[in-house]
């Protein structure tokens, strides 16, 4: 990849774990954060009318997982299989699903429903989730999946913030150590902190 | 693969995609199809509580878009390059992303507002992303991506009847002419032919 840009909000959101796996690659990028205003004029500019995007050598390319996985694979987080890989990809959409059910409740528009559904949620939900996933994570010594860094652990560490906000759960990393954990892991990469610091 | 086998119900959903792979590869394998009745005392048999499952000499791998880009990778329907795993990737999460605001109205339980969210949706959501997938699909030559014949063709062909429920359009494939071409390029390969008209 020689000229990279990596276009979306300036926001962590579905961006962030792109922008962290592109430092973790030493891979140079301009980090291009749209305002809401610049948007409409940029939107019709844009593949799919959609963001995160990645643009390599000019070429768009959509969806933020599937922009993740990419840089997983360019720079050797993927592990040694297809089966490794498969374990990767079926963690993170275990990880993803729970983000969506999360998600579904946020978007809802009539308050009253929204609690309702958030409650629910919080009763007969959330925390089987949580534990299931928390569960993988210490199977895997602190890591989403295989034991070891991989892309699916910067997919985490990018949207935790908003999952902690979705659940309304600022404690989540005390509640449920092993997500710290995943968090600890893709940090302590000295590049990935690097990059963090210096943007957020 | 030595020993495998795929379990789901007895019905095409998010399971066909990975039969139809399966086939096409011309890999043997179990096809346990569970009975409503019998779910409850599988369950805690599967890896997490959810089917479709592929297992593969008795290791359990969960869910269904993981299992067909790994079968995928397996039997050579990845495309030859990083950059064209990632473009099926994204036109795959793109056709994804269509089927489940599908699916959110599906799960609606409050009758008049389903109807709601699904007339909504006819108005302003469902035309212009039929348009666009049916754009990138004359694009890739009656494909979802790359130009030719990937995974990503059996997850659309996998979940059409699904789609065309969920949408309430029953003449989809007549409407959008694509869709028609993508099912008939994976339909037409031998081993999945055999495959379909011995089971379905």
């Amino acid at each position: 990849m020689s000229k990279v840009i990596f276009y979306y909000f300036d926001i962590k959101g579905r961006g962030e774990s792109c922008r962290l796996l592109l430092a973790y690659g030493g891979q140079q990028f301009e980090d291009r954060r749209l305002t809401a205003e610049q948007w409409p004029a940029f939107k019709p500019k844009t593949r799919f009318g959609q963001l995160p995007i990645l643009e390599i050598d000019g070429k768009q390319y959509a969806q933020s997982l599937a922009i993740a996985r990419y840089l997983g694979r360019k720079f050797g987080l993927v592990g040694d299989t297809p089966e490794d890989a498969l374990e990767i990809d079926q963690n993170v959409d275990l990880f993803m699903d729970f983000c969506l059910k999360g998600a579904q409740i946020m978007r809802e528009t009539d308050a009253a429903r929204k609690e309702s559904l958030y409650a629910e949620a919080v009763k007969n939900v959330f925390p089987g989730d949580l534990e299931r996933l928390s569960s993988i994570i210490n199977k895997n010594n602190g890591h989403l999946a295989l034991g070891k860094l991989t892309w699916g652990d910067f997919v985490l560490a990018g949207l935790i913030d908003w999952l902690k906000t979705v659940l309304r759960i600022p404690d989540l990393e005390q509640k449920y150590p092993g997500f710290q954990k995943v968090i600890d892991n893709v940090y302590s990469v000295p590049k990935v902190k690097a990059y963090s610091e210096s943007k957020n």
